[in-house]
């Protein structure tokens, strides 16, 4: 089983996706779990230069195809190999992030975000995706707060929400596959609900 | 006018680049000369990801990736905005390349290659390619006395044979904008062919 975490920087994805993880582990699955950009040495190389504040004239286009460069090493290296010995797979952020931040908060061509998207992952699609809903302004509060200031966490308030727009469009599109979860709640009560979507996808 | 040198490791693209650029300065364009991947701070990251021997286990796919994020920044940053004032760039290696190596040479498909650095480029053609033709074997030769052995080069001649074939495919599909010349010869001999083409091209 493949799980996805989405939601703006700042509504908790990490956090929740690692108590999620301890949940199933508690129940006996073995659980992978993978941030992005990142999980292996190479994804984690690119994930540098991604997040590296001094890459100011770093083309959108450039953006989309490393997020997918280090996505394609994911997906190969960790991802396949776990879903094949039956473990559980946790991902925070996957390609719906792209096609959010990339696609409706930069404005590139969607077109191009999930046509490369679909070769980098051969056409991997998450079993479930948590998608965290935070108001645009609270989540960046939250980034600052923590003292966050990488290149891509540096944007405005007004991308944010095209970015939150992104979400809600991706959940209008795939109601079975993604689950909304207000994130402006404590942590133990978002996880509970966060539990219970995923006991009813394993049928426990 | 974007015109590009391509062509096995070992055949001399470097040197014939550079002759090239000299003689268009000496006749008064103002040239721009990039290698790929690199050209760019972003895409010389890039490459030192590709190229580092260290990175053994990169996916397929997300070296096709990782060339075409390279390029992206080197066509955005650079080729675009040089061809817009009226400059000549020379590049050595381009899409071509990507084809011929990734695609002929480690069978990863065609289409996906095309596709995503369509993409990257924004469907930017060179309006001359000089291809310089060389035997695998020798080429391997010359690259090893350089002492050359990053992770790209460290390929057998059997995969150099397939490359070869991707670039006279290649040549086939477009004879007017590929121009093959045999790179078996004195540098000098050889750089005299290519301004013979280049000359022609700008009607000088």
């Amino acid at each position: 089983m493949f799980i996805t975490v989405e939601g703006l920087d700042g509504a908790g994805k990490s956090t929740q996706a690692q108590i999620l993880a301890q949940n199933l582990e508690k129940r006996g699955y073995q659980v992978v779990l993978a941030r992005e950009p990142g999980g292996t040495k190479i994804s984690e190389a690119i994930r540098n230069l991604l997040l590296d504040p001094r890459q100011e004239t770093m083309a959108s286009s450039t953006e989309v195809l490393l997020y997918a460069a280090a996505r394609a090493q994911l997906v190969e290296e960790v991802v396949y190999p776990a879903l094949q010995r039956g473990q559980v797979v946790i991902c925070d952020r996957f390609v719906d992030s792209s096609i959010a931040y990339q696609g409706y908060g930069r404005g590139i061509s969607l077109d191009f975000i999930i046509t490369v998207n679909h070769h980098a992952t051969r056409g991997l699609v998450p079993d479930l995706t948590i998608y965290l809903d935070i108001d645009p302004a609270a989540g960046l509060e939250r980034v600052r707060q923590a003292g966050k200031t990488d290149r891509i966490e540096g944007e405005t308030e007004t991308f944010y929400r095209r970015v939150r727009q992104g979400y809600l469009a991706l959940l209008e599109q795939n109601p079975k596959r993604i689950i909304k979860v207000r994130a402006d709640r404590r942590v133990t009560e978002i996880a509970e609900e966060i539990w219970s979507y995923v006991e009813r996808e394993l049928r426990i």
